[in-house]
């Protein structure tokens, strides 16, 4: 699909919440702004969604409306339609739809990272097949342009290391933990009640949702293939409103961070709460705003941060991808870029337990005596101790020195034997270099 | 010029200074890995250099050396390179090389800001006539991918304002003046000694290099026309040690600022230096980094920043450049954007002295009854003053409410008859949003 002649581009939209709502917007009512910015009309020609009478503030009397994917699917056929944009969520209708169109040679532009993380590479070998493409921008970090960043302005620089902050609602949840006292469920409360968070919010706190948009980043930062599975993913279900005051008198922030890294022996990526130095630009990101630092050589840290969600700036991206698709862009650079076709090129992936760290371990102490024998467990399985302090009367602060992962777990193991419940506490520091 | 089949693209380098050596440590010695990534091939074909016996540690074996613009004119008829680089700085020889290549159809790369932002109407043209293209992602912020996230991240998105610190030379020399308590003419030798700032680095600290890179970023992000006349401009020479530790003690920062800002009435363009509070991202913009910040309608603010300058990110910057070229994906939107094509279509420039600002006002007390006539001069000069501070004996300090400039302007006139000498120091606050 090709833009030509004064023809407007015919869109069909799966999908009509915040984000679809959005790109309406922009498609309908600022046209003439997009087509003085872009060269380029368009025209939604059809609508997926499952109740056409809810209201959404932009009148589409051209748009034909359906209900069902299958529905769709038949005006994807008959050539009243030029590309797909879903924006449904999920991966059973978003893929569904997203085949049928590509299986038409149509090209899809869609905002949704499960799709990409999970199902990424059968997408993209089904556009390959059929001399189309699939586009992603929105899917990171929203509004801020991180695809555009890395396949464009820095192709030609390597890049050893990606990590950031990708999740509005565990940004909000710590931002709000640590500002305003709040406890977690406090927090996620909050979140969900200014809708920032999902009904049922466990993709987003578990760190699945930062893993799948780690996935998509590390495919185009470091040629990483798309395996959601070779992800270590932590969430911040277990973070303490006391862990996150402990830290800011340490002079870090807690932050859930999803990091991508190239080292000698492959590739680690990890989504795990981390402890970032205050002064650091990650620990200045608060509320719901995302923010990418990619680390080249001889290149100071690149940061990018902005508005990771909300209804104008991730439609902003997702009608960027409908402009690089429309100009032909899209599907020529899908077709020449290796990460598209050649996912048997990627380095391999490093086993968790290899990475070192340093550590923040608070453990709790039912007996006084076992504030002591904790440290003893430490040093003798070979995990040396920098600083030690009391916070309470309840619990040990240890901050290791290096370790490597596999021997912090061990000796984490052996402090449960001393005090079973609760468990320790166990933070990773991060590094500005991403380590 | 479009890449097919396996035949490398040739390239003709002009400049192999700092950023064309880093332009030849990736297309030669990373050959492989950028292919890896970008799918291309690379051969350079011929250098430009006074110098071609100056060591620049790369081997460039098959490439053809010539000394003098006009002998490179030569290899761009004869049909033996595809696209040239200019990485010459300055703007004649660059302006000779750059329409040498344009008028035999061969598209341009530069990261010369001054080229584009003086010459770039006319390059444009000439490239259009001539059926080929000029890409410039180097020239507004060296590696931070700017051009890239406008162009194509952002290219849906409705932008407002785009203000940044764009100028390494001032931004080292305003953070070593405040860090190290050192004085202007200090931090500029200093600057010079690390190579950071040219031997007449006059162009730089006037605020010259800042226009010209806002004159691009205004084309880009706010349809600006190329208009340098257009921005009003200070430079950082009269800033004083002594005025950005009081702003420090009133909870901002100095930094020089290029904005550009869409208001009602037209554009703004201004570089000067200004305050803003020390917890915005501007404000802890250290060095020689580059940052840039871009508001656009409900989006929060999307910042980017990273290495403004040196070898291999700007280099990374033009070789992003060099496959935007080879794959046509730059041609192609080169035509159709219509910025390259339509400056008639601009908005009108705001007047400088319209617009409205709060000021930081020191001004110099020669004898003590002065300090309260000139709060006396403001008052009837409808200059409504906020806060009123004597950091010593020698001065005072004013801040104001939001005033029209030119009412600024009037008043310090007459406070410049009561105290003629030294003249006040003159400092704009700058909101958030860029006003």
């Amino acid at each position: 699909m090709s833009a030509n002649s004064s023809q407007p581009i015919r869109v069909a939209l799966a999908g009509c919440g915040t984000v679809g709502t959005g790109v309406l917007r922009i498609l309908v009512q600022r046209g003439d702004e997009l087509y003085a910015r872009s060269g380029l009309r368009f025209e939604v020609a059809a609508i997926l969604e499952r109740d056409p009478t809810r209201p959404r503030g932009v009148a589409v009397p051209h748009a034909r409306f359906v209900r069902a994917p299958d529905e769709l699917d038949e005006l994807l056929v008959d050539g009243s339609v030029d590309v797909l944009v879903e924006v449904l969520g999920g991966t059973d209708a978003a893929r569904h739809v997203a085949l049928a169109a590509l299986e038409k040679g149509l090209p899809v532009v869609t905002a949704n990272k499960a799709l990409i993380a999970i199902h990424g590479r059968e997408l993209f070998d089904v556009a390959r097949r059929h001399g189309t493409c699939v586009a992603f921008e929105a899917s990171c970090a929203g509004g801020v342009p991180v695809v555009a960043a890395i396949q464009r302005g820095l192709i030609a620089t390597r890049i050893n290391a990606v990590y950031g902050i990708v999740n509005g609602t565990c940004n909000y949840v710590l931002t709000e933990m640590l500002e305003k006292n709040r406890s977690y469920a406090e927090a996620l409360g909050e979140a969900q009640r200014l809708g920032y968070a999902e009904a049922d919010p466990t993709l987003d706190v578990d760190g699945t949702d930062s893993a799948h948009k780690l996935a998509i980043l590390a495919l185009l930062a470091l040629g990483a293939d798309l395996d959601v599975g070779a992800i270590d993913v932590e969430g911040i279900q277990s973070i303490h409103q006391a862990d996150l005051a402990i830290a800011r008198t340490l002079g870090y922030a807690c932050k859930l961070l999803a990091i991508g890294l190239r080292t000698d022996a492959g590739l680690s990526l990890r989504v795990h709460p981390a402890l970032v130095p205050l002064d650091h630009p990650l620990a200045r990101t608060r509320g719901v705003t995302a923010a990418a630092v990619f680390l080249g050589d001889a290149m100071d840290q690149l940061v990018l941060s902005g508005s990771g969600a909300g209804s104008l700036p991730t439609a902003g991206a997702v009608v960027s991808d409908l402009v690089e698709v429309a100009c032909g862009n899209a599907r020529r650079d899908f077709e020449r870029l290796p990460i598209f076709r050649e996912p048997n090129r990627a380095p391999p992936f490093v086993p968790a337990g290899d990475m070192e760290y340093r550590y923040y371990l608070r453990c709790f102490v039912d007996r006084e005596p076992n504030a002591a024998a904790i440290t003893n467990i430490l040093a003798s399985a070979r995990v040396d101790v920098d600083t030690r302090t009391r916070p309470d009367a309840d619990s040990v602060v240890l901050i290791t020195r290096r370790v490597r992962e596999d021997d912090l777990r061990a000796a984490v193991a052996e402090v449960r034997k001393l005090v079973p419940e609760p468990p320790p506490v166990v933070l990773r520091f991060v590094e500005p270099n991403g380590e």
